[in-house]
This record gives C-alpha cells, sequence and structure tokens, in this order.
C-alpha cells in the first residue's frame, strides 16, 4: 500500500492518492480542480486511478472528483446518507456508486469502509483504510471535514453559510455522536484529515500534517469535554464568520462541476485594460497593499496575493462574468493566480496586465489615486 | 508545532523539519547534502533553523548535517552514545551539543528528548517530540533507522559493510532489546522512520510514509516473534548485500563531511570526451540499457538513470577522481544527475556530453560496439 498526501497550501485542504502497487490502481481521495497533480503522481507510482471519492460535498473550493472521474475513466463513490437535500444531483449521469454506512470496496488490495460520521454535514463520510494483505484491521481514516488535528468540523456552516435555518444546533449534536462513536476505533489509527491551519472549515486546526485518534483523544479539546451539552456550546462558540462564496461551492459541488477554466489568461495593453476599467468591468490589483495604498486606478479592487488571497476573492468576484487581474509580476504569476481562482470556481479570466505596464493607464484615462 | 518531510526517491531517505511557529524556530532531522531544501521550507514557513541533528551516523548517503549548521548558525547536536568507535570526530570542532539516552532540548515550545535505541548502530538514537503547549506527551517519534513502516533498521551493516567482525548477533540482539524498552510507548504514538522503500537499510519497508507504534506492535513481523532468539535469527535472515560505498559513507559521517560539489558540471565538445576515454578516465553512460546495449563507446560504464543509480554509481565510481557524464538528454538532467551524485559524496563532474552529440565520439577515434 503507498500513500500520497496533496496539501494545497492556498485552499488549506488536503487530498489523498492510496494505492496498491500489486494490482496498480488507486484511489484519490476529495480530489481539487488540480486534477493533473494526481495523474502525474499515479503515473510516477506506476499505478491507474480507478477509484474516486470524496468525504462530503465541500463549501470552500470547487470539487475535482467528477473532472478527475472522467478524464481517468474512474469510479466515482459518492455519499447517499443524510437525507434527500444533501444529495449528488450528478451521481446518476456519471453512473456513480452511492455509499451509506458500512459500504465497502476494494482497491486491489486496499480495503476500504465507508462510515457515516454526520456532524460537519449531514452527508459526511469518514474511510477506513486496511491494508489487506499485512494487517486485518485498519492502519488510518480519511476524515475529511470530521476529524482535524487538534479540532473537528465545524456544524455550523450549513446555516451559516448555506442558509439551512435551526440546524446549527442539531449538527452540533450529530457531531458529538460521530465523534463517540469513532471513539471505539484503536488509539493507534492515523488520522489523516481534509484540512490544515487556515481553512475555515475549523477553528483551531492544528499545523502538523496527521494525527492518531489516541492522541487526539487525549488532546483535543472536543474530547475534553465532559457532557453533549458542553460540546455543542464549546463547537459553536467563536466559530468565524464563514467566506461569502462557500454556498455557491455547495451548490456547484452538488450539482456537478464542470471540467477547471483555461489555464493562460490572455496579455492584454494598457489601452485595453483601461477600457475595460471604463466599461465598469471587475478588475483586481493583486500587488501587496502597500503598493496599492501609494499609487492605483481607481476603479480597481486591491486582493492582495497572500493566503487569504481566495477567501476574498471568492467573496468579491463574480463567478458569471470575465475578471480582469492587474499588477502581476509575470506571465506566470498571471497563470498561477487564474489556477488559484478556477479551484474556487472562477473561471473568466478576461485578461491580465504587468505591473510594469500600469504606468500606461494614465494616458489612457484612468485616473491614479492613493488612499 | 509544524511538521515538514522531505523524501528523497534517489536516496529512499527521509529528512524532517519539525518547528516552533510561536518562537519562530526549526529543527532539522537527519538532512542529507541537499541542505537548500531546508533552508527554503524554514524561510517559506517563517523559522530560522536552530537546531540540526542526526539519528546515527549514516552508512548511505553524505549526510548535510554539518554543513547545513555551518550556514544557518544552527547548534549541532550529536550522539555521544555506543562506544568509542562511534563518535562523530568533528563533534568537537564544530561545537556540537552531545546527546546521550535521555538528552532533552527545547527548539521553542517544542521539547525533544533523545532516547538511545542501539541495533541498527551503537549510537542510534530516536527523538521523542512533545507539543509541549498543548500536550503532555509526545505525538511522535523521529526514529532513523530503528523503526520503518512494517519493519525495523539491519543490524548486520556494520559487520557486512563496515567490516566489525563478529557484531551482526550482537547488534541485533541490543536491537530487539531497544525494540522492547521503546515498545512502552502509547500505541497512538506516530512512528517517522528515515526511509522509505527501496533503501539497503531494511529489507521489508512498507510504502507508507508513516507509521504508529500500536499498528506496528500488530502487524510488523518484528513485534511478531515469539522470542530474542527467533528475532535475531529473522532479523539477519535473507539482508541483501549492502552497497559498496556504504563503508566510505560511514567514515565521512563521522570526520565530519565537507560542502557538497560544484553544481553545474561543465559541458565538454565530443572530441574532449575522446580524448578522456582515451586516457583511461571515469566515464559514465547514463541512458537507459537498452539504448546502450543498441551502440554505446568501448570504454564507458553504462548506469542507467533509473531507481538504482545511486547504488550502482556509489559502487562503481571513484570518490577521488573525476568522473565524466554522457548520453544525458539536456544540461538540466546533467545538473540533475550531478547533485543526486553529491548526495554520495562523489563531487567530481570533470564533465557532461549530450545524447545528441555523441556520434561524434567516432570521428574523434571512438570505437563503436553493441552488446
Amino acid at each position: 500500500m503507498l500513500l500520497k498526501r496533496f496539501f494545497d497550501e492556498k485552499l488549506a485542504q488536503t487530498s489523498y492518492l492510496v494505492a496498491c502497487q500489486h494490482a496498480g490502481v488507486a484511489l484519490v481521495v476529495d480530489p481539487n480542480r488540480n486534477t493533473a497533480q494526481y495523474v502525474e503522481a499515479a503515473k510516477a507510482e506506476n499505478v491507474r486511478i480507478t477509484h474516486v471519492t470524496e468525504t462530503h460535498i465541500h463549501a470552500d473550493f470547487v470539487s475535482g472528483a467528477r473532472e478527475l472521474a472522467q478524464t481517468t475513466g474512474a469510479r466515482l463513490y459518492l455519499s447517499d446518507s443524510g437525507g434527500a437535500e444533501w444529495k449528488y444531483r450528478y451521481a446518476a449521469a456519471e453512473g456513480a456508486e452511492l455509499l451509506t454506512d458500512g459500504t465497502r470496496l476494494l482497491v486491489g488490495d486496499v480495503a476500504i469502509e465507508a462510515v457515516h460520521t454526520p456532524g460537519h454535514t449531514p452527508e459526511h463520510m469518514t474511510f477506513l483504510v486496511t491494508d489487506s494483505p499485512t494487517a486485518s484491521t485498519p492502519m488510518g481514516a480519511f476524515t475529511g471535514d470530521f476529524i482535524f488535528v487538534g479540532d473537528v468540523g465545524r456544524p455550523d456552516l450549513l446555516e451559516r453559510a448555506v442558509g439551512a435555518a435551526g440546524t446549527m444546533e442539531s449538527s452540533a449534536r450529530n457531531l458529538f455522536r460521530s465523534l463517540k462513536a469513532f471513539s471505539a476505533y484503536p488509539d493507534y489509527l492515523q488520522i489523516w484529515p481534509g484540512h490544515g491551519p487556515g481553512s475555515a472549515c475549523g477553528k483551531a486546526l492544528g499545523a502538523m500534517p496527521q494525527s492518531t485518534l489516541g492522541y487526539e483523544k487525549l488532546f483535543s479539546w472536543a474530547w475534553l469535554v465532559a457532557t453533549e451539552e458542553e460540546f455543542v456550546e464549546k463547537v459553536l462558540a467563536g466559530q468565524p464568520e464563514p467566506p461569502a462564496y462557500f454556498s455557491r461551492m455547495k451548490q456547484i459541488n452538488s450539482d456537478g462541476p464542470g471540467p477547471g477554466g483555461s489555464a493562460r489568461p490572455p496579455s492584454i495593453s494598457a489601452a485595453e485594460m483601461a477600457s475595460r476599467i471604463q466599461g465598469g468591468e471587475t478588475v483586481v490589483d493583486v500587488r501587496p497593499a502597500s503598493d496599492f495604498a501609494a499609487s492605483h486606478s481607481r476603479g480597481a479592487i486591491n486582493i492582495p496575493r497572500n493566503r487569504s488571497f481566495l477567501t476574498w476573492a471568492g467573496s468579491l468576484l463574480p463567478y458569471d462574468r470575465d475578471v480582469y487581474l492587474m499588477g502581476i509580476a509575470s506571465d506566470e504569476e498571471g497563470v498561477a493566480i487564474a489556477r488559484e481562482l478556477s479551484l474556487i470556481g472562477i473561471d473568466r479570466i478576461g485578461g491580465m496586465l504587468h505591473a510594469g505596464e500600469m504606468p500606461g493607464l494614465a494616458p489612457a484615462g484612468i485616473e491614479t489615486t492613493s488612499t
């Protein structure tokens, strides 16, 4: 058995490839839209991606599961638990196999068991992984947004981000019960979570890539509470405001996301960018806030390219109209930003302008200002 | 606390950076000669490398510990256990702090405890890691070549590779006792080993990046034996012949390795390469075996650039004379090969010739042949 971990820093999100080298087959768990990375890793390890799954309907990025299954010919495995509102509406069209609590699948010699762990979301699945040629019990679990290192997934997102009124407390109670039930697994179980620090899907996520069930039971706040009431109170307290784009992600990911956008946005001239600004288009200046404050074009939004870039972009940028980038340092940076935006479904990049060409905006009639 | 894992595929070797973000400091464990990777990772995480250590005197690659400490100004921590023959002879010159069983150090809020675990080598240390602000007991251990995933370090290397006659069985007994003593730690302890599959430092290393103590105790052959006698017999059976360069690595790493060689070997002409071959220099043709078989220059050695490249290179190439590369696909490949060879101390690359220029060898007087 072989495990590869893929951590996307901008999304603070983790996906995994687990493979049986003997049979030459692999499962990808929680792929994001950068699907090429899984295909390349599988190729390097001489295995074929035959299974694609996800722990739940993600709210914080566009899922790459459908696209990855389509491009590799792999079978999709999607949760069918949690009630009518939380179904994958594209499951039938893709011939996906539906998962309920206890569903088992074999990826070569790697045995996967789905465990229904509602709380963060009603349909959430955790996947136990057993290396069946050498062991009779699981080595680890892909816990998605159920158990993180030092934290658990937040149960308030449906209510706060998706508007499922009155679900916050009942989700917290479900989460507590899921944790109680999961505690029965052995201490040595490796916990492979869906997020690292910086994700808005939990509030106190640790910076370690993974943990173990026994360690979490001893030191995570979620196991140190005495009662369900105390858990409910604590898990709902102090959760940050969810980013505005989360509700849209949920919709895209249950409807079935299409393939990612174009990787290379067109370079446009200062005169063309000026006319876009004058036409009221959405133009993002990606330079650091200090550069923007010193001097910028009126009509441009500043979203500095730091670790919060996607959170702000998802909250401020439209999904259904072209977006323009300016202040990029190089074509490579423009391409990288377009790829990052595509992770949250912003695929329509109409053009990009280098920082060095921005002085050309003034002669083209764009007023420069400072804050 | 933050953990970064660095896996070198060519060496099948793992090193780690563990940091306290709060204090902005980091420890690197078992660095190889590609020291830039640790410096870059530390920079990206906004921490400074202040501590450098290694689990033992490595036999399979040149240690980067001394160079990394020198370039970063970090303190070196080196084992002082295991007897007079297994000392770091450069420890005093570098002002290294010496480690014995039970030595504790603090890397910001990360507490490290050295545990003497002889067996693979007499001076071997395992490092327990405690995230002291959030936990009172260790989360994991850097086990080096003591415990691997599904295997343990081989205790026969000193005798077979270094010529320490009669040590094989006593080392195996020491290893068994180290395992027994280490078994007292909790099941949930994460095991962060020094090698992955493909290393000659164990025989049955799994492909998973890490394990837990509880899982190893249940499923690793090393814990499933009934007695010390059975362990000694099994651990010594079926060990592969150690690569010929291991004894030289041990010597370099205890004497104190110098900095790595030049990163960019000179490109030379076919006529120059021809004169090197005629002068009896060591010339390595790095093309696949099938290409070499079809047609090659007499006097060149074929070491195809695959996963066994360094094992063969370490066995066949001299350390004290220039080595020449031919059959490279590009300058980048030549540079990459030079870096790989430097990992095992082969630093003197006299020149390199592209595959496309090899037809020029014949007019320069080099006979072409096929096997």
